[in-house]
């Protein structure tokens, strides 16, 4: 994301006072909440879903993420590094290509 | 994100073949059971919580959310800037200001 | 659900002295996590699952929306009732039969 | 929930010729759908909250919860009896009073 997309974001929060309502708690609960409103436009039919409608509920789940990693703090690009070192061990090429078995079947 | 995290996730995901998974619903389900993950983090005490494993639970949606945008062919900034001038509508400052009403609330 | 299935889950409660954990909030945050890992049985597949594995994480959910009945002190076939009532007229047989449509799109 | 109640929540579905609908898959996605909508009631304030709104998204759940146990042919005292038997196990009365502790935690 770009620079100004993340400072619209922040003055947003910033401008309605609304910090004072992001616990990373609250926020968690957040993220969930919009994640099930993106999986409401696949309920009944996964192949035929209103593309317009995804974008709105996908951005909604980023918006809150932003407001997650504003919170505690945190890198984006290093967290993100820190789980794809762990993620490429745990499913090493040999083993998981193809399959979508859990780590743990492997 | 920087463009090598963005490619690592690319990488990581054509390693394994695994873009034959990656749905816009799976990839839904996906966000959204990762996301209860994160929230679990916050299971039983908001206050007290483990912020290495929340690092890794939030990564873990960012990398579903990429793995959406990139079968979605969407761009990030487009969809999210969208959906905050929706948000600047809904949630005009003078009314949201300090408050956690929902916009058909306030 | 049998009275004395019911009894089992108020006294697993009880003998752990778990009640100081079970606010409402703290419920409605553990039946989402367990319907996620409900949801996680068809992650990638939604065709063939593991029965045996749906059904302990269903009765999951169940046990969570008990613990949730008794902290309201909530009566299960009042509030169901309620709503199928406020369902029923939401989706009119003449419109709703055979269509997944959402009541404000019907 | 009394059989009556069970009864109606089978022919609200049979009326509207629902069933073709309500794949194992779609109602896993609906009960996850509905448990954040639970959720929501929480979502900025956990200790005031809309009891009737809170009874009104809970039975949502517990609708859905019902249509797969119909669905997979599961009887509900079995399944959750079963569940309560390994949560017995993994969570002894000795270790486990008084602790939020996941049972690996113990």
């Amino acid at each position: 994301m770009k620079q100004e997309t993340i400072d619209r974001i922040r003055k947003f929060t910033e401008d309605r006072d609304w910090d004072q309502f992001h616990s990373p708690e609250n926020i968690a609960k957040s993220i969930v909440i919009e994640a099930a409103e993106l999986l409401e436009c696949f309920q009944w039919d996964g192949e035929n879903f209103d593309k317009q409608h995804v974008q709105e509920e996908l951005a909604d789940v980023i918006v809150y993420i932003q407001n997650m990693l504003d919170k505690l703090g945190l890198d984006v690009d290093e967290i993100v590094n820190a789980k794809m070192t762990q993620n490429e061990t745990k499913y090493p090429v040999e083993k998981a290509k193809g399959s979508a078995a859990k780590y743990d079947q492997l």
